[in-house]
């Protein structure tokens, strides 16, 4: 078919400082918009995105090499999330708005003033794309949906690997915007790697997304921490989201495991943040033997070739070690299996605990249980830390623990791919898997990373927000005297 | 009176690693005690320092020269601050538990699976202490009384402007703990700059907060963000907490303000982070005559000789500017009032916007309401920011706007000094207030700091915390399927 795929130029540095300055203009009114209104805008841009599925999808295939329903699923899904954010922005809950009433006896040894909070926007955002999710983590992804339900302007670097599929989605939400009564600036687009490095610098930029590389991730943080007024940068960079298999299923489920690596390995080319890049198995498993006797798995083309390269310096890396052997695959487009011992592992982390963003795994045999949690105690921080297992007993539980203290999320008997966009989700875990441990980029609680409180002391009904106001006209949900009200 | 004060020696390397790694180690004992148990020590504490107020409080008045009425009522503030602290890990709301439902229609595409989430402490807190708070916002104050309730070990260096109250307290603390079921390790208390920043630097300890200079405070933020591991940093560094005095006061409610701005600016000694640092009024307000016909105000002895010489290069460089003239004031222990324009300031924002911290404030003349607007406008980051008005006009809603972009509280027609402990305080704003203007260091929130959440996915209710069960039998506030619970 003929490429859709035109040229898209880099962004000059005096385009980028028009659409920051346009950004910091339109925050005030953005941050103003009746709440109903700001939810209208997000509802509009995922009904204008499927409405034109029709051409997005097509422009996504040829772009990222990753297949249709894949694409279709995941269209869907960002779709989804604009409008769980747009309820979100209309239930208010977000404000996380509280109420102490004056209080002559306040038992602290003098009188509590009238003290009502509310959160307010945080100012413009740079939201860097990622290049694995072109909708749900691009120009109309979780961060972008996220920011804006916040009350934010939102400047998209764009990802290089799809820039005309998003320059054609920064188009659609930049027709919903002009449509609505948003002012204009509240959404900006700007391509090429120095043009995102002037936006993250610009003094008008209040915080920052970015979903990529640990080195590259790190960088940019080390830039935002260093301007002269530093802002915070939520940051996703690396994970190797760790599978631990205890004995008591590692040989009953053996053949359900190692299909189920499989598919989590290979699904996408293995490039998701949340790909298990480390199973362990006791020694002797049989987990081991299906996953030599399976046919090796297609896992399809890479997004592109930097992404490929990239991949395969790491896979090199990994495959050096002394200790690291090839258990099977590794010719192109298919899953590579490597294979080591938990005391290699637990021997030399920074040579062997290390993203590798495409289809491979590391098979890591453990002795017994103490080995384990010794392992499961010594990786760095990570998003998702699963663990297969039986019965609720102390190795279960010690498991728990340390999943607990190194990862966002902890699966058991589930695999970690496919993060579910809910009110509980949490997609982010100690560093270096976020820099910024204490938030998520994927469900409702997204939208918390771009508010800050205000407290208005004393201030008379009538200059109040309505959200703080005593009769509560937009009723949202409030916090009074310490106790949640509705 | 003979002096209680001997001195305190620095902690050398090898005991501020050791009080780290204790503290590494009593992390997950601590982080597991039952909420009930944590809750008592926190009240444990609290009593001691009642108890033993005959000793700290005359202590205190020797190293700080603050007046007994306000170390009294400071060491009030701090009890009840424990306890208050106490009753939230008793509630349970911190936790901001959130509970999904398995959902197999879930309108995302793909079935949501069932996922708990619930905040986690992060680990061993290094809490730099304050030298204008000797209790509030010291050893046992509420960085501490809120770290300890996340369920985080903390470390505490001590200000170097009252050592021997320091080393007191935290022997308080220490015994409370000794005696509690709490791990050893849960309190540490070090002494000297070195031995802050190699606690800083320290890989284990998880999160800092310092309450002091912005040049200090910038200096050990940089550290922070640039270890390998970067951690939180929660700084209140340095605010001038702006005053804005409305042309429709500033005749009629000239005397008012001018005694209650004589007030704000000496109690202490002016040595308050809220201190009204600037004070706008208009043209030919009889405000500046109320203030000049006043008497000097007797502002007190300074904390030390660091305060004291840190105060006069401030006032120093503020004074030298040539559009600034001496009002009145300034011999030692007086307060002292310089004035200016608006303009000059709007001018010279880097020149004449910076925190004297001591007993004086800077009267700004605007001439008209469009000026005062352009000056409220141009303000850096605050905590406070004040306004004294009449009606709810455009002037006073313009102004608030102004105030809530700048500032983490906003006052009407109150002055900033005193700062509520309560359930809506919002203590913190946008840099160089603070380096994390998303939280709080006083009031009920200030515990989420040192929290981050985690998802657990498909784990059987067995193997669940018990906040996360189905039955909740502590009774913890959640949220369910998106909807508040109690």
């Amino acid at each position: 078919m003929t490429s859709m795929v035109e040229p898209v130029a880099n962004t000059t540095a005096a385009l980028v400082d028009a659409t920051v300055e346009a950004a910091a203009r339109a925050s005030g009114p953005w941050a103003a918009m009746a709440l109903a209104d700001r939810a209208r805008v997000l509802d509009g841009i995922a009904d204008r995105l499927d409405a034109r599925a029709g051409e997005l999808i097509p422009l996504a295939i040829e772009e990222t090499h990753l297949p249709e329903p894949r694409l279709a699923g995941e269209l869907r899904r960002t779709s989804f999330q604009l409008r769980l954010f747009a309820q979100q922005v209309r239930d208010g809950d977000f404000l996380d708005v509280r109420i102490d009433s004056a209080d002559a006896d306040w038992p602290m040894g003098a009188p509590r003033p009238d003290l009502r909070r509310m959160s307010i926007p945080l100012g413009p955002v740079l939201n860097f794309a990622a290049s694995n999710f072109p909708f749900a983590f691009s120009v109309a992804g979780g961060d972008t949906a996220s920011a804006l339900a916040a009350g934010c302007p939102v400047i998209v670097k764009a990802n290089p690997g799809h820039p005309a599929l998003s320059r054609l989605v920064g188009s659609l939400i930049d027709e919903v915007v002009t449509e609505s009564e948003a002012p204009r600036g509240t959404f900006g687009l700007i391509f090429g790697r120095e043009a995102g490095v002037r936006a993250l610098t610009h003094p008008a930029v209040a915080a920052v997304t970015f979903t990529g590389s640990t080195a590259g991730g790190r960088a940019l943080f080390d830039l935002a921490s260093q301007r002269p007024v530093p802002i915070p940068f939520y940051g996703e960079l690396g994970s190797i989201n760790p599978v631990f298999v205890t004995p008591e299923v590692a040989w009953s489920r053996a053949t359900e495991i190692a299909s189920g690596l499989l598919t989590a390995v290979g699904s996408s080319a293995g490039q998701l943040c949340t790909k298990p890049g480390l199973v362990a198995v006791p020694e002797g498993s049989p987990v081991l033997t299906e996953l030599l006797e399976t046919p090796p798995v297609p896992a399809g083309e890479m997004l592109n070739e930097v992404i490929a390269a990239g991949f395969a310096r790491a896979v090199e890396q990994v495959r050096a070690h002394p200790e690291v052997r090839v258990l099977a695959g590794g010719r192109p487009a298919e899953t590579l299996l490597l294979g080591t011992t938990a005391r290699a592992v637990i021997d030399d982390r920074d040579g062997l605990l290390h993203e590798m963003f495409g289809p491979a795994t590391l098979l890591v045999i453990y002795r017994d249980t103490a080995e384990l949690l010794e392992l499961a105690r010594s990786v760095p921080g990570q998003l998702t830390v699963s663990i297969f297992g039986g019965r609720a007993d102390d190795t279960a539980r010690a498991l728990l623990l340390a999943a607990a203290s190194a990862a966002g999320r902890v699966l058991w008997n589930s695999w970690p791919t496919g993060v579910s966009v809910t009110y509980a989700q949490q997609h982010g875990g100690p560093y270096p898997a976020t820099t910024a441990s204490a938030t998520t980029s994927v469900g409702t609680a997204a939208i918390t990373r771009f508010l800050r409180p205000v407290a208005f002391q004393s201030v008379p009904e009538e200059l109040l927000p309505p959200e703080l106001r005593t009769e509560n006209p937009l009723s949202v949900p409030r916090s009074v005297n310490g106790a949640h009200t509705q």
